[in-house]
């Protein structure tokens, strides 16, 4: 019944057959509202644009209205849109084998593993592959209870892991509240002078008192029951937080202390949003675990992993792992690896994140705090490569965050120019894609600043 | 620094360049046994096949030996292997775009969404797009938690339900055990009559002394702590126990009596497995929510989701829903969605699928209870479709089941005349493509007759 003749083409089944334009945008618009409930929202009130394609750090809709992306979607499209040697790696894929269960060996899949484990230290020696970064850290959680015995995972407040049940409660922020049905999940603060916890006055002083505040949660949890402790390396959503020198060192040291396995979660961090592969190794630190997603493909196909030290691994050289998924290592998402990995390699993808950080985001970002026209109402800017927090205030002194509606009309300022930023809090969050050139990234700071002034002379 | 001329072919990255045949399937296993860490299983034992292509009902390695597949992988490959429309769809949607977050409306997603609700009741009215099934399931317990306002979840001892923290502990199969970190989970036995929970003699008997077993475990948990019961529709790797005639309406008379939401599980029963396109509606019922994952696009790109009832979804208009993910609705998942569905309505394969059940697997499996050869350890073969099982004794009285030996001689003789079936404890699960035609389903039910023939030998 399956012949090389029967072929329906997806162009002519889709919504809005015949329409052009913005015609087409609002047939996709009333269609999507239609049929298709959305992530993290009130159905009634779901963002009205539609994206037909884009190239590069460019997005466009059906009537063709061009936006630049300073957001790279979910902070996840690392090496930009429709990098044309990864398409093409998908088609030579599709075409071949487009799935195969994980229990049968595969050449793309053992490829993929081998290109992640070329980027970190050679403590670690194999990759388990999920499809996102939620289910990476559920197993990342779970190899640590299986290797401790132990049954609490330690992680922060200002995080986020993750919509799955344990991934979710490890999480901090707000998303975790209406969730919390798991058990076995102890929250602490990290460092963040700008807001500290600590009341310390120095980074030293929040780095040092972070990490007392750490180990003090560990032996009054008890020592003996905790498995694991998990933190996004730099966190990405709760604000951007670049860790204070010796903090993850200082980690590293209570976690070898106690005997607790230490999981970076570098979902969003990894793969050169901060201008390293990996932002561990802008620390000086190797924990045992680290999870993946987005940039190891750009999310051009979804998938997500753990990559896993040798001394984790081997404790299931002969005891079974008890996790496992339908689609782990599903051969689309790995050629699409393969192919983002060969590229960021070959055209200097991760320094350029770092170069345009330093050079140009960096600066130019910075220089808003002593503007007289911004500075009023910027706080702190704070990151590295491609991944930066301009955060908010009411007033400078008391730090009060700047509120949504305002953060809002500096968001709808940008679009209007062209420009995607994503608001979270009062944080504008800087992210665009990893091959940013130093032009765009300056047409869209001009735009951005320019919004930002412009919500700072509302004051006046 | 992305430009179109640079691109860097997927084949040339992959491991054992310049290798053919038997040596470059023993390179990709060197490979994947070195860098690749796999589920549910110690990993100095991984299965050593390696699979390089297929079509249709069949799967090759590089040496080129083929295989028959009554496995469809694990039960996911519906259309078979390579289907050529679903191919060109994948590569004709990452040709236009790859990727997109969630928030923005998109053609091909709203589309997908609108495939799959042409195949439900119309009381269904929004779909909600996960990665796999378990995220699926995570989303619909949070829909119903929502929704009700209360904490419990209802599931069943014999059931797989995904690897994430809620779904896996949903699960009652042994891959719960080594995972409990969530609360709010209870579990009921449900009809099995051939391993009866309540000493009934008549399938009328087990099907009523279940339903009472499920009230009474309701009203003990407290009417009102009950969120949902969640059930596979015929719960799939847990043995493939076709619901007797009148349960489901009686699960679906209970929910509505307590004001507790049903969910379907149709990750594996879904899209035409059971020759249905789901397979409530073989039992005339209609759940308020149904998961699916695996045969809505065969697994060609990794999706799963949500079906929603109007009533539910409606709970979302004005009230944040707090649940999401990166790639929900990711545009390659969205247009194997679209593609697989207009396949399976274009080339009848939902009706190829009840009828190679009832005319060939059906009739030669159920031949076997009465054959003098193989009849004393087959105990019991249920199914419909292309969703079966034989269940395999030591001894028709006692029934007890056959040893795993006995059972994995089964499948090396399969292996070795090049059929591919599914050992899941005790019981082969005979579960090729929807696709499969009557003379491949013959050819792989000789080899499959003949090996269990083989080993009821083994008892003379």
């Amino acid at each position: 019944m399956t012949t090389a003749e029967t072929t329906y083409g997806l162009a002519s089944q889709l919504v809005g057959a015949g329409l052009t334009g913005a015609d087409l945008d609002a047939e996709v618009l009333r269609s999507d509202h239609d049929n298709v409930f959305h992530s993290w929202s009130a159905q009634n009130h779901l963002p009205d644009s539609v994206i037909a394609g884009g190239e590069g750090a460019r997005l466009w809709n059906h009537a063709g209205d061009q936006f630049l992306d300073f957001t790279s979607q979910l902070v996840n499209v690392n090496i930009g849109y429709q990098h044309p040697a990864v398409v093409e790696a998908i088609r030579e894929q599709a075409s071949q084998l487009t799935t195969i269960a994980p229990a049968t060996a595969n050449r793309t899949r053992a490829t993929a593993a081998r290109k992640i484990l070329d980027h970190v230290p050679d403590t670690f020696s194999k990759v388990f592959f999920t499809n996102a970064g939620a289910d990476a850290n559920e197993n990342a959680m779970r190899l640590a209870r299986q290797v401790t015995g132990r049954d609490k995972i330690i992680s922060r407040y200002r995080s986020y892991h993750g919509n799955t049940g344990s991934a979710v409660v490890a999480t901090g922020d707000w998303r975790r509240i209406p969730n919390e049905f798991a058990r076995g999940h102890v929250h602490v603060f990290g460092p963040y002078l700008y807001r500290s916890e600590f009341y310390a006055q120095t980074e030293a002083e929040e780095c040092e008192r972070s990490l007392r505040h750490l180990e003090h949660v560990i032996l009054a949890e008890g020592v003996d029951t905790v498995a694991a402790v998990l933190l996004e390396t730099v966190p990405g959503t709760a604000g951007i937080m670049v860790p204070p020198p010796g903090y993850l060192a200082g980690v590293r040291e209570i976690c070898d202390h106690h005997g607790i396995i230490m999981i970076c979660d570098e979902v969003m961090a990894g793969f050169g949003r901060t201008g390293s592969w990996f932002a561990f190794q802008q620390h000086g630190v190797v924990p045992d675990l680290v999870t993946f997603a987005k940039g190891v493909n750009s999310g051009y196909v979804p998938a997500g992993g753990v990559i896993i030290s040798d001394a984790v691994a081997r404790h299931f050289d002969e005891t079974v792992f008890p996790g496992g998924l339908t689609y782990s290592g599903h051969p689309l998402a790995m050629a699409a690896i393969v192919a983002t990995v060969t590229a960021m390699e070959e055209e200097g993808i991760v320094d350029n994140a770092a170069t345009v950080g330093s050079e140009v985001i960096g600066p130019r970002l910075t220089a808003l705090t002593e503007d007289p026209v911004t500075s009023p109402v910027v706080g702190e800017v704070r990151g590295s490569g491609v991944f930066w927090a301009v955060e908010l205030v009411a007033d400078r002194d008391t730090r009060e965050p700047l509120p949504a509606e305002r953060m809002s009309a500096i968001r709808r300022r940008c679009l209007e120019q062209g420009l995607l930023v994503t608001v979270a809090g009062n944080r504008i969050h800087v992210v665009p894609p990893c091959i940013i050139t130093a032009e765009e990234a300056e047409q869209g700071l001009d735009i951005l600043v320019a919004a930002i002034a412009a919500e700072a002379g509302e004051d006046n």
